[in-house]
């Protein structure tokens, strides 16, 4: 595609000079996944910024038989919306696309864009006292349309849910070119199969999620964010049971960190201080949002930790007292990745088991890594109150990177088929995309996965659908 | 089929004599639906009590290209369960299929079969101190696997969801007989397209599903329940967001009721009486639950409702004081539509638009409706906090009901046509069966029609699932 073929003079029609990207210093941010894992090539990026030229796009590449990547903000963990290393692929990047084209706070629904960065979808709901939920650490920079294709999880997942979760209607190019308009923004519609959680989670190989209308939430007035000892998971499990109760169900965040990240944090990050007395082999963060009766939510929670702590449920807790001890608490959990790489090379699971199986997973998980790797650290941390782990072993110290790393195929099939034996995920939150792949074939259900096809020879029979992901 | 076919032999031997119905009187209750819309015809009901029974149902219909038709509690609104009038195709009543198989309150989950019975699903939970939220008029004879085909509502969406919400994972038996085994209760699981979605709300046309894992969550420690007047809709609206944001988002129920329904239901209905002194046009019944940290829940309430009565955005409002309290406004709520029978024929709608829209809505609704029948008696409640109404009118007092019933397709089009302008929803939580198929076809989206019909041609490519029914 190097020369102006006729397909590549129909498509800089279509998206004017502004949306056609061909000079080589203009593609290559999107050559490189976030992880670095994979390098493609492209010789044209396009950036439509409208639906109608999303589906004019996509009916020249159909007819074509042209594979389209799309991309958001390029901030996926598995390679899904990195182009082909043979430069026969397109991408088709949405980030001209962020309009919030409306927003109801009575309705408590807003309908955006999928190039609107999700900073700016919270800050839209925050602008008219609504609380758009969704949050996790590259919210500055991801894209909407890729938290949908990629049914993006993050910190608030224990109490509202996923992507999947946050979603009323979508509006969908499909291979094709038709445009599927599901954007209602009702809260109940029984007409028909559901569409639009296809859609979501397909990270890109089924069709082109443009906008999508969001469910809100109101903003809480009160929240009360708390760092905890404890001497295990299994104490940690019993404590979100004891405060989900206490509380209604209004705990939306349970981080799991152990001690080792802690120390990681404290070394490596600035700005950080151990919130607690003394060490203790595993904390939780966790937060707690209210509405505006709670005054006496703060002092409730404390009383009831002081209880947990008498019956030797907890070992020592800290309850943010301002802004920016809330703030800092976060970052001691938030940069855990950015402090394990300051030791060099590691081996990474986005894993899922029940919460209640968690303690006993991790133990058997360690006991497995241990055998392959005696020195290799393990930093395992995530999102308890959803049964999520990064479970990650970091190189020994002193080690060097390359000899560590070769043993990332015997750690994954060791860590993955215990993941099997639990009934668990190979990718709780980051999807398949590239990487699991072959992941996939090994652990998914024989059935599951051919009506995945299926579907897939359904929706876009000649394959033009970010070609090479997922399937 | 009247004589023994071969089939009829082979099926025998799949579910022995207890599975087997074909004498005329066992098989008369599943001939007519819940409302007596329609009256089908068949020779043979079966009921398996295991998955692999009905795998091997599936798979000698499917071999045998006999269509199949799916039935749960029998309670649906839209003959999505009865046989056609031919008596060509063969019910699978899943009623034995009733085990709850694990309950796991750590992880609040629970896999239950598809014949288990909503009232014995949410005993269950309670018996684990859980809450399984899903809750509607029939939920002493409905079943789970009727809820999940119809993607059921109820009146506590507003705070959990719908059934679609309220679901981890399914086991499915496909039109060929395979199983897809997705009982996973994992709470994160990005493997690839989520295919639970699209047998929720499939109404049995895409495959049986046979058990589920269920989402389960705190119960509410304090409940307060409380009976609003109010002078319009508007304000009810208003009401719902200030409450929302007061109480933290822990607002269960929502429920609009006309001054003429409460009307019908102290006239018509035992042990009933009015909570409020004086009339009020309109009233809201609304549910807060909270945890145990909040003793203090219902003064607050208290004080906030008479700050909004204060401010002229209620007119007055009751708290039950007692369980028994509580239930008999529940009852007010419950018994509308067994009061609207009293008073002769009715036209029925169960739409949904945006619940800031929905009091122009209805408006508009009444005055098309009244420019068709000047008497006739608009009964239009439901779950505001939704945006979903049941708009039903009752025949004129002194008229026949067949007179009034010519009117029902003059009716639906003018109601379903101001639906179509508010970018609403013709089915809010019934679902189509056969009742709406034609409306389907009318207001449904054509692509969104396109890709529905794509899916059951790869998933039933011979047509046996529940034929005549949705598409």
């Amino acid at each position: 595609m190097s020369t102006e073929t006729g397909l590549m003079a129909e498509l800089r029609r279509v998206v004017g000079p502004r949306g056609f990207l061909d000079q080589a210093t203009d593609l290559e941010p999107y050559l490189v996944d976030h992880r670095k894992l994979y390098r493609g090539a492209t010789s044209l990026v396009l950036r439509p910024d409208s639906t109608e030229q999303v589906s004019a796009i996509m009916r020249l590449c159909n007819e074509a038989r042209v594979g389209v990547v799309p991309v958001g903000g390029n901030t996926g963990y598995c390679g899904g919306a990195t182009p082909s290393e043979d430069g026969s692929q397109i991408v088709l990047s949405l980030a001209r696309m962020r309009r919030i084209r409306s927003i109801d706070p009575l309705n408590y629904t807003m309908i955006a864009e999928a190039g609107c960065v999700l900073a700016e979808v919270q800050a839209a709901a925050a602008a008219v006292d609504r609380l758009f939920p969704m949050s996790l650490g590259s919210e500055g920079s991801c894209q909407l349309g890729g938290n949908l294709s990629t049914n993006a999880g993050g910190t608030a997942v224990l109490r509202y849910g996923m992507m999947r979760d946050l979603i009323l209607g979508l509006e969908v190019v499909l291979p094709d070119g038709r445009i599927l308009d599901g954007l209602k923004p009702l809260r109940k519609d029984n007409t028909g199969y559901d569409l639009r959680d296809l859609f979501i989670g397909a990270e890109g190989t089924l069709g082109v999620i443009t906008a999508a209308a969001c469910k809100l939430f109101s903003r809480p007035a009160a929240t009360v964010t708390a760092f905890v000892g404890v001497t295990d998971p299994q104490r940690a499990v019993a404590l979100l049971s004891r405060l989900r109760t206490f509380t209604g169900d209004a705990v939306s965040t349970f981080e799991l960190i152990p001690r080792i990240a802690l120390e990681l944090v404290l070394q490596h990050i600035g700005d950080t201080t151990d919130p607690l007395d003394g060490a203790h082999d595993w904390y939780v963060l966790l937060e707690i949002g209210m509405g505006r009766h709670d005054e006496q939510l703060r002092g409730a929670i404390e009383v009831e930790l002081a209880a947990a702590m008498e019956e030797g449920q907890i070992s020592d807790a800290a309850l943010a007292t301002s802004e920016t001890q809330r703030e800092m608490f976060w970052r001691l959990r938030e940069t855990i990745p950015e402090a394990q790489r300051h030791i060099g090379a590691s081996i990474k699971h986005d894993v899922s088991v029940t919460t209640s199986e968690l303690p006993q997973f991790i133990i058997e998980a360690c006991r497995l890594v241990q055998a392959i790797s005696p020195q290799g650290r393990i930093v395992c941390y995530g999102h308890l109150g959803d049964g999520n782990l990064h479970f990650n072993i970091s190189r020994p110290a002193g080690a060097d990177d390359e000899s560590f790393l070769r043993l990332a195929p015997n750690i994954n099939r060791a860590v993955h088929d215990l993941i099997a034996r639990y009934g668990g995920s190979i990718s709780a939150e980051h999807g398949i995309g590239r990487l699991k792949r072959e992941e996939l074939v090994r652990y998914k259900h024989p059935v599951a996965l051919e009506v995945m096809r299926a579907i897939k020879q359904a929706l876009d029979p000649n394959g033009i659908m970010n070609p090479g992901k997922v399937l």
